[in-house]
């Protein structure tokens, strides 16, 4: 890369608050590691400190930021996050680009459909038969496409993932490697001492947009389908319980786990490490927090839960501070008892 | 599919209780979802209200129970989850069935012992050295089973499993995708500043009839067995460490966690995202609550435990409601402070 | 095996506090599970109680400790532990020894840079263009090693491991099966109501010496590098966020979290099932406590903190012996109040 402060300002449609147009950029870095031939950005309150000592050689800024004394140069955008994403979209590190064709030692059974000029199958993936894949889609080494799967078109389907027989993935679906797509959910009947497997038949089904992050799992539906709904993010190491109904454009942050036949609304944010039990509801636009776990339905949309069971989040702060004053309360009240125990004699 | 209400109700050995043995079937759905052409069933009491509502044809209801007013007709059974589960394994959509053979694409030691005509092996799947798998198993693609494992008859590993060298694998056992049976115990000294391996020599046994969820990994003794007895069943993502012994029968719920050398008796059940730290014994059909930490062996069997530390139900519920009223507890002693203040003056 | 309680003496270089050298010994088991063929150690106090009751051929023994009346035989070592583990690795099932060589069923891209009389391939393997691979490294059967990858001299990829393009490993490196190098991170900005996927344009770096436990997953980072610092251990189905920087020599126990950007000391231990929020930092020598949350940054070094939000040892403790306290001072207030109400009448 090199490129100028001008330059980037006019590619990010940003305007110069401070420095020289003609000053030269060869890198980018966060503002801690940053030196003059860096560009940089200042996209999370948290690192205001950085932003004051920073020695980028450019810091790409919201309107009224100017506190970058220590920086060579300022350009003003409303969203530094996205224009410094479109720079390191022009100069970064992209991954490989899309090159259609079926890899010599990939196996693809004869009864898949696909057209081997407008798909990507690398090297010991395997697409078994019946297996359906859209142009555009790209399957990973050693990923596993199973009977009768199919895949929409420009997805990519990354290294080592399994999705397993009939299930459904929609389009531009990124599944990242290790992903378990449509393993048998956990069902079992104790008879007669012994734990009897409950078949289990349906399938997952992937909307359009859906990303899911490393080793995360998703179970088949008992019967019917397991749903994640379309443009929902997921990250790696969360588990979806069977027959689950996630609705659309949801963020479930890693190590997650949701029982199974719950449902989710759309636009729900599932912090890291949370937890939602088996066979509830929650509603559009909730929020849960870090480490939370949910175990009654939330039918209020919009409102933001904590805890565990989780509550409201003034709840959940409320009784946190009251459970600090116990120390104050011993006290107060031995204090009482040996006023009362002098006014009595 | 396409049956009847009557054909139905020949099948699961139930009674009609409502409607008509002629009304035609031809899908299977859960209640919210039924329309009168689908048989459901009523299996779990949180769903009430949708009993109440559903417009099934045809509604599998406990001995006792005829709330369902819009369903088309309802049958008697003693147990409609598993009178449902029969109707699905004869009309659902099953797993490809079992077919012999070795795909020319999947890799054979030489020296391992397997009947070709009689196990089924994947393409891409690997299978080293001194392995032995027993008739009527089948191996995923891409799967690999290492040097000397042993796997019994009649196992399903899924695909991109992975069995590290020298672990044994009772029959009818099934290994869900992604499942690391064998990797390395956790142990390590610190020597002069490093951290030193300590080298794990044991392996891991799997009794008969166990599942194994997806991404679950086990890992090897470090010298003798690390072992998971006959019948239990373990959910996905779950991790269990070295030298742990996991008794007969036992349910194990997603992304529980379980330390090194801790011992786990027959029929105890660990609900989802628990965990027990190592060194520690539970006794036998103990139940531990979803979330919940074990950090002292519960030496006492059957009973159930929650929280973080772990403890006994009721002992639980009690603290938390004592937490519950702290906010009372801090207006009363105001009063009695102010009233003795009153007094006192 | 077939020694003597001499000859292990003299290996381990101990002394025999009780019993014959002459004694025979065939195999190594656990106190509890050893008979007299067997050679055992005592090296964690919780086992005090199988110390005493252990039937072993011999028992390795710290100074002073003499209470395994019923051994055949007691050596005295400076650590048990590792004494022990000098006789495993003499004796033990060793993995499958370094064997030169690229499997003819492995894939292996004409553009990687390899010596393939040096480094171990195996079935299955897929070794893109560009990757570059150590001497004395071997790749387990269906693991991928993407574009570009550096992988070191001397290290163990497991089998279906997934190293994605462009990330960058050291010497001696372990990787147990399933790991997951350089997946995306997980980044996203919500644009006109569908959340638009930030490019995650880094790698992920690697130290030497790492060794990183089954279905671990390690995000890439956005730009620039997500970093494990040399000789740091990791258990399995770890998750590490993006843009994560890890110290030298930690400890990261079994499904812990560190969510992006934070920075983690050298010498840190996490234990099992803790969590770490994004955008922190955490001081060199702190140990936090199985299944804690820290949600602001610790920057004293070397401290111990438990419980979530995670505070110090003592702090957390104290506040759980005062919420034992609360069923107490319902009754002391209830008493203050109906002898004050009398005092009043």
């Amino acid at each position: 890369m090199r490129t100028t402060v001008g330059s980037v300002a006019e590619m990010v449609g940003g305007r110069l608050l401070r420095g020289e147009a003609a000053h030269v950029l060869t890198n980018f870095a966060a503002l801690d590691q940053a030196d003059s031939t860096c560009v940089s950005f200042f996209g999370n309150p948290k690192y205001l400190e950085q932003l004051e000592r920073t020695r980028a050689g450019l810091v790409l800024v919201p309107e009224g930021e100017a506190r970058a004394d220590h920086a060579v140069a300022l350009v003003v955008v409303e969203n530094p996050i996205l224009a410094f994403d479109q720079i390191i979209r022009a100069y970064g590190a992209l991954p490989p680009p899309f090159a259609a064709g079926v890899s010599p030692v990939a196996f693809v059974d004869p009864g898949a459909a696909l057209d081997p000029e407008k798909v990507s199958i690398a090297p010991n993936a395997s697409v078994l038969s019946g297996a359906c894949i859209g142009d555009g889609t790209r399957i990973g080494a050693g990923a596993v496409v199973g009977e009768g799967v199919v895949i929409g078109e420009d997805c990519v389907i990354g290294a080592n993932v399994t999705i397993c027989q009939g299930c459904v993935v929609g389009d531009r679906v990124i599944l990242h490697p290790g992903v378990v797509i449509g393993a048998d959910g956990f069902g079992f009947e104790l008879v007669e001492g012994r734990h009897r497997k409950i078949e289990q038949l349906g399938i997952v089904r992937i909307g359009h947009d859906v990303e899911i992050g490393a080793s995360t799992t998703i179970d088949r539906a008992r019967f019917g389908e397991t749903v994640i709904g379309e443009g929902t993010k997921i990250d790696n190491q969360v588990q979806i319980g069977h027959n689950c109904f996630i609705g659309k454009h949801c963020i479930i942050v890693a190590q997650t786990g949701i029982s199974g036949s719950t449902r989710i609304g759309d636009y729900v944010v599932l912090a890291a490490q949370s937890g939602v039990a088996g066979h509830l509801s929650i509603a559009d636009r909730v929020t849960l927090g870090g480490r939370s776990g949910v175990i009654s339905s939330i039918r209020e949309p919009g409102g933001t839960y904590l805890g565990y069971p989780a509550r409201p989040f003034k709840e959940d702060r409320r009784e946190a501070m009251r459970v600090k004053q116990i120390g104050n309360l011993i006290k107060r009240v031995k204090d009482l008892e040996s006023k009362l125990e002098g006014r009595l004699e």
